[in-house]
């Protein structure tokens, strides 16, 4: 177990920050003291500080790398130097590897060359490979200098597999046993090792190749005999994913099978690394957070303190493209400025209709994509959702329209007005319905991640749509009459 | 390990989906064929029916309850009981509990009163405790009667703990031992009981009053001598949790420190169950689930093939709210319609201002809601991150409020107009930055779920305030001049 003491709660977790930010002011505020106090002599005051910084140190220290990474998410840049600068150098490995993408590159420029060493020691191939693009190419070359034979290999390998892979996932560190090894053997293997990886609750059964035969779990080693063999108490048949299987897959078998580790293997079979549940927690974390994000446009996490430019540029895809589909909608209006200046009533009525619309085709796009997350959706049951959905936004159209019929009918006292509205209402809900189904099946046949732009289209329809039937149809039923 | 084939493929989970359907498919067809056939007599054609049962029976027994879950999740109503009447009823508790609360409501009419027995007796009390409140109260009760005195009175305890609780997702069911148990005592009764928890890589060391004083990794017991005592290899300081600690709380904490079981305490420091990380992967999958639809206002999960009604009513209570802000925003507009029917271009402009802070307040709301979740904001750092969010808001509001005079200018060639455009874009996006921080903090403060309403009330303030801005503007600077 680690020594840390472990912060289960999120109070705790915030009074620790709330303790660093105030032996951190405290440090600031005697050296300024200091400074001023002009009779004392620069020893002293070196003394003084070394002692402040100690105490920084010791604190630091009984904090989980995990904890560590938290507080410096949470503080600004000129403070996270100096955390950085007080922790023990042995945990700046985990500490790198705990922080966001956004907080760590900002972390990096602070490493120094002769903490490399260091680094690469304390982690496994993987790890590093995990890091790696982050680091600055002469950093990077150093760390890959600093590495063994055989780990150099591995994290050439692990670089080698695509963003989002199993193996990408995997850790390289495993443990093997033949079928021919007695229980006893095994336990003996594991004794000599004398560590064994805590995430693990199997260890992996393979041929004279390293072809995987089948997993041996740990609790079996403890409830058979010594004199067994590992072949009569094989676990076949256990979920086995491919280097280049989708983490996204592999993370939903260990959910379904409420999996701890399972064996990766490439195309010839053999065995050549571990997926842990750990690591499944992580991605599947990471994942949920990436899909709040894009829904809002962040393509990537954002460093809560990063600097304003930075921040402003990260939003600005997102704005460019709503501003070009504000514009269409804008063009749109700008079609029937001759009606507006007739029935000016149909400026303060057209956005309910363009609103009610983008937020029904938005509930029917989550729903959708939700069912294609979960491999609800096939060719078999397309065309009944696609007419469930259907009848949904006749429903909610009639009786919506009629709301907002009703709505407008009170302020203008013109039924054909009020009309009008209910039947954009209706026909602008049938558009949002089929245009919420089919974008995201269209995003994903084209191999795009339907969260991403599936609401920023939908809503591009749904405004010039809701514009274009208001106004169209007031154009054709309302102007001659007045 | 289940002998049933487990399933890591998408495809290969959808290729079964789709056999299935296949047989039910060809079963129909056969029934009517024979149907047609008057020669046919009736005791050929029951055998025949009989035999192609059989076939779908034979096909799903092979299968994981989580996949038939998933089976059932994906075919519409009529299938379905086709389906739950063909599987192995050993599976139906299993089966019930990978369902979706909104699938496992529809299928609970479909058991028997002589499953429930069959159904208890597969359970634990905490998962009989999970589908307890979704059960009609006269299978309730038999379920409860046909229960242990011990296993009833944990269902109770586990009932009588709110949901989102520790306590409402720990198990029971885990092994204790005492400080002074050899380890070799420990091996002896794991060896007696034949089987042990594989989620679980540690046993509890209780006290004589079961008070909690410490965990022994099971892979001590394989490393160490069995002569050595549980004090000697027990880690002290485990990560522990009360029963109405917050599951979130939990689950961040097993993320953080890469746990894969912890005890769970009540008020009195003894030890009454066990958290473990399957439940807590569920825990978080089903959060980030119901995060992103509850931001598309589905407050709660929908089946794919509830009846229209049913999924139309799921969606009122958001089309009802949008309504409201669509007509607030409406009469904001109509305050100035005497401005418009001067200034027609201005109805064509006016939803650029308020999409466009919508969307920015949009992304600001995403951010804090994220660093709320993630513990990163403070009253130490709040004001630094508001006045960010400001200065950012007023660096897009310049360039895109820029972008939009040119467009303004490109199509109406007035440069006061133009000038008036840009000033409501800057407004409005400091106004959207503000919401953006502050909507979703006083959620918080209210003790509400910021995910939930903050974006309604969000868009409501950033379109009326983008309409009142721009065309209060427009009144005071542009009607007199023209």
């Amino acid at each position: 177990m680690a020594e840390e003491p472990l912060i289960e709660h999120q109070r705790d977790l915030q009074e620790m920050l709330n303790q660093i930010q105030f032996l951190m002011e405290r440090q600031k505020l005697v050296s300024q003291l200091l400074k001023k106090q002009k009779g004392s002599n620069e020893l002293l005051q070196t003394l003084l500080e070394k002692q402040q910084n100690t105490e920084l140190q010791q604190y630091l220290r009984r904090l989980h790398p995990a904890d560590i990474a938290y507080v410096l998410e949470s503080l600004p840049m000129a403070k996270r130097e100096e955390v950085w600068r007080s922790v023990d150098k042995n945990s700046y490995g985990e500490i790198l590897l705990e922080l966001s993408d956004a907080v760590r590159e900002r972390i990096i420029p602070f490493i120094q060359n002769d903490d490399i060493a260091q680094i690469a020691r304390k982690l496994d191939s993987d790890e590093i490979a995990d890091l790696f693009p982050d680091l600055p190419s002469d950093i990077a070359n150093d760390l890959m200098d600093s590495l063994q034979q055989e780990e150099r290999q591995q994290v050439h390998s692990a670089l080698s597999f695509p963003d989002g892979s199993v193996g990408a996932l995997m850790d390289f560190e495993m443990i093997t046993v033949k079928e021919d090894n007695s229980l006893g053997d095994v336990i003996d293997i594991l004794r000599k090792r004398g560590e064994m990886p805590s995430q693990s609750n199997m260890l992996f059964v393979v041929g004279v190749n390293k072809e995987l035969i089948g997993g041996l779990e740990i609790n079996e080693l403890l409830i058979n005999d010594s004199k067994l063999l590992v072949c009569d108490v094989i676990s076949q048949g256990i979920p086995t994913f491919h280097t280049n299987d989708e983490a996204k897959e592999a993370a939903q078998a260990f959910e379904r099978y409420d999996l701890i580790s399972a064996p990766v293997i490439n195309a010839h079979n053999h065995l050549v690394g571990c997926l842990h549940i750990d690591a499944v927690v992580d991605f599947i974390n990471e994942s949920s957070q990436r899909e709040i994000l894009s829904k809002s446009g962040l393509s990537e996490e954002e460093d809560l303190f990063a600097p304003v430019l930075q921040s402003g540029k990260n939003r600005w895809p997102w704005l460019g493209l709503n501003l070009v589909t504000a514009f269409i909608a804008s063009r749109v209006i700008g079609i029937f400025e001759e009606t507006i200046v007739h029935i000016v009533a149909l400026a303060t009525l057209m956005p309910i209709v363009a609103s009610v619309g983008g937020n029904t085709g938005n509930q029917t796009i989550a729903l959708i994509i939700r069912g294609l997350t979960l491999n609800q959706i096939s060719s078999a049951n397309f065309y009944r959702l696609l007419f469930k959905e259907l009848r949904i936004s006749i429903l909610n159209g009639v009786i919506w329209g009629a709301v907002v019929g009703v709505f407008a009918f009170v302020f203008y006292q013109q039924w054909q007005l009020a009309l009008v509205m209910f039947a954009a209402m209706v026909i602008n809900l049938i558009i949002a319905s089929l245009a919420g189904v089919f974008i995201p099946l269209i995003l994903k046949g084209m191999g795009r991640d339907p969260v991403m732009g599936g609401s920023v289209i939908l809503t591009a329809i749904t405004d010039s749509m809701g514009f274009f039937i208001f106004l169209g149809l007031a154009s054709l039923f309302l102007v001659s009459k007045i």
